[in-house]
Order: structure tokens, then C-alpha cells, then sequence
């Protein structure tokens, strides 16, 4: 097989929590907030939690605006940046950010009756 | 030092993702709506979004539940479950998930002005 | 600023572990192979260790080999596919993985004196 | 059920990589090599790689050690401190980190015949 004619999934989602290194100062919210901007920018869902910031959009979409995420932190100032990420993708059925929770809840609520 | 007489800390966040591993089916949200119930009995403050549950409380709590909550969705049939975990802790000051979104918050609303 | 015209990281590293969901399998191996196929395809420098493979090059280069590994693992029949990545990038140096196991190294060989 | 009496797993693996934030340089082997130490001090096993560290133990023990590296980390200066984990049990079967790597390479190896 031609591996390297594969395409990268139509849809996912990514969820990264990103920290500037050697930046010295404990405090990341002025680069979150930089990278909400990045996000709006993009046009693609996202949404911010306290532990990272969820997007979703084609993978190439997906990881194209975390990658400019990156840029805009090292112009920023920090000469080095890290990323945790968990990223999903699925061929059956399109599920938003907003339908996962729901089908927990349904569950929970169901179960509590 | 005597390493192995080091305190784990005090408190901490843990962001988390658990996925079940050969279930024979794609959806996971009845296991994670038992993982709810698990956090819930804990007693700790968690708080679940599209792309994990956050869990604050110290180290050895937070960890213990997480544990928990893996065997739990073995209990329910799954032979084996992977977690990605975000764990974060810190010394200076004393942080909630919600001030940490907060922060972010008033940032961009400054630079909006 | 034009954030949408921001450039990704010219060189990054991510190291990532892929998890079929519902596939009716604990077993990952099958798969695993699959993905470095892939990789080995891509020309990029990857080397496996027992939690993940690490890939190195340019974020595009990087971020498209591990979406194409995403497609094979569903091509093979997985209908959802998870991965947890850690991804770095850095402006002030260029480090190999083996130059950061060897700068670790050095420091405990000297503190073991 | 009485979830707050489950117990944690018997067994686990956890692969974590491990950022203090607000030091002031981009550079963490430093904290890495005295990481390594808690760990050997723990009597577990555990393999550096060049992305993160693998342990292995029990759900307790392995915790416990990562807490204590977090804080043998904030002992040399660091308020905050990070971490990317991920962390496998299995109730199936005992696996080691090098019968995992083993099962992948003879897959490929076969897979070249």
C-alpha cells in the first residue's frame, strides 16, 4: 500500500493544555489568552475549560491553528513550548463536543431514576 | 536525601481521559457516567467536560479516585483501560479551576477594550 | 495582528500512543505495526519505546504523518481512534531525542561522582 | 454499590513527562536526572525514554512515586510543576514494557517475510 498517499481524518477533535518553558514566572494565562485569539482567528469550534482547550475541524484544520498556537507563544517570548494533547477521530457517526456530555448525562439521569 | 520519605503534594488538579480497550464498541459514555459516580462518592470536586473530568484535592485523593475509577470500568467488563492524564501542582498560591478561567477571562476582556 | 497568517513551528517532536476504541480486542500490537509502517514511510526519524512512538520534524510534517496513522489504524477497521500526545517545539536550540537521554545521563554520571 | 471501596489496581504502567513552569530556563534536565532518582529510590521498575519516563507497579506505588517527584521538583525551586501521563491496566494479562515492544516487532518481522 502507498502509505504515503494516506489523507488525515475528515473530522476530529483535539484537546491541549499548552506551557510556555523557562518563561520565569508560574503564571500561563496571558498565553492562553493568546491562544484563544489564535483559535477565534481560525473560525473553528474551540472551547476553554481550566485544564486545556478543546477544538474541533478537519485534522489538518485541527492541528494547523495548535501549531500557530505554538508560534504565537515563542513570539511571545518563550524559547520553548510543550503540549499535552488528546485527539480523536471517528468514521461512524459525528458527534459534537456538546452531544458527548449529553449522552453521560442522559445516562446519569436515567440511572438515578 | 532520604528520597523515598518525600511527601506527595498537598493538593493538585488531575484532567483525565479514560478509555476502555477492546469493549467491541465505539461509545464509552456508560463507563464514563460510572467514572461520574465514582468522583461523586469521593466526595473531592470534579467537574466533567467534553474531553475529560477535572478532579482537585491532594495528590494521594486524587490519584486514589482515579484508580477507582479504572477498576471500576473493569469491574463492568472491560480487560483493559488506558487514562491520559494532566496533573498539575503548585506551591505559590492556591488555584481553582474556575480562577484559572477566570484569569484568562478578564485578560481578554482587558485586551478587547 | 494577522493571526490567521501565523506560520506552525518549523521543527517540533511529538511523541504519541494510539488506542483503537471498540474494536473487540485488548490487543493493540496489530496496529501499532501498522502506524510505524506509516512512519517509516513518512522519512521522518521515529523510534518506538513501550508507551508511544516519538516522531520528529517539521509540525506539518510531524502533525500529517500522525493523522495518516490515525486513517490506517481506521482503515484497518477501527471506527474511532484515540491518541495522546506530547508535543514540544523550541526556538533557541535544536535537540534530538538522543541529545536529551545523553543530557540527562551526563548529569547523573557527574552527580554520582 | 459502595464506590468509595473499590480498590485501585493491583497493577499499572504510567508513562509521564514531567515541566516545571516559571524557572526561568528552558532547559529541565536537571529536574529530569533528579526525578530519576526518586525512581530508583522507589525499587521500581522504570525506562527514561527521550519524551517521558515509563514506571511500573502498583496503581499505589506508581502514583505515589510520580507525587514525589512533583515534589522533589518543587524542593529545588520549581512552584509549579506539570505533568503528561498516561497510564494502562489490564486484568487480562501481565504484559511488561519490553513484551510490548517484542509483540511489535515480531508482527513486523513476520509481516516482511
Amino acid at each position: 500500500m502507498a502509505y504515503s498517499n494516506l489523507k488525515t481524518p475528515a473530522s476530529c477533535y483535539a484537546d491541549f493544555c499548552m506551557i510556555p518553558v523557562g518563561t520565569g514566572s508560574p503564571s500561563i494565562s496571558r498565553e492562553v489568552a493568546e491562544v484563544q485569539k489564535v483559535l477565534k482567528a481560525s473560525g473553528l469550534y474551540y472551547k476553554m475549560h481550566s485544564a486545556g482547550t478543546t477544538v474541533e475541524g478537519s485534522w489538518d484544520e485541527v492541528m494547523k491553528v495548535i501549531g500557530q498556537a505554538h508560534s504565537i507563544v515563542h513570539q511571545n517570548g518563550a524559547v520553548r513550548v510543550q503540549s499535552s494533547m488528546r485527539v480523536g477521530s471517528r468514521t461512524d457517526k459525528t458527534q459534537t463536543a456538546d452531544d458527548k456530555i449529553k449522552s453521560v448525562q442522559d445516562i446519569l439521569a436515567r440511572d438515578e431514576k
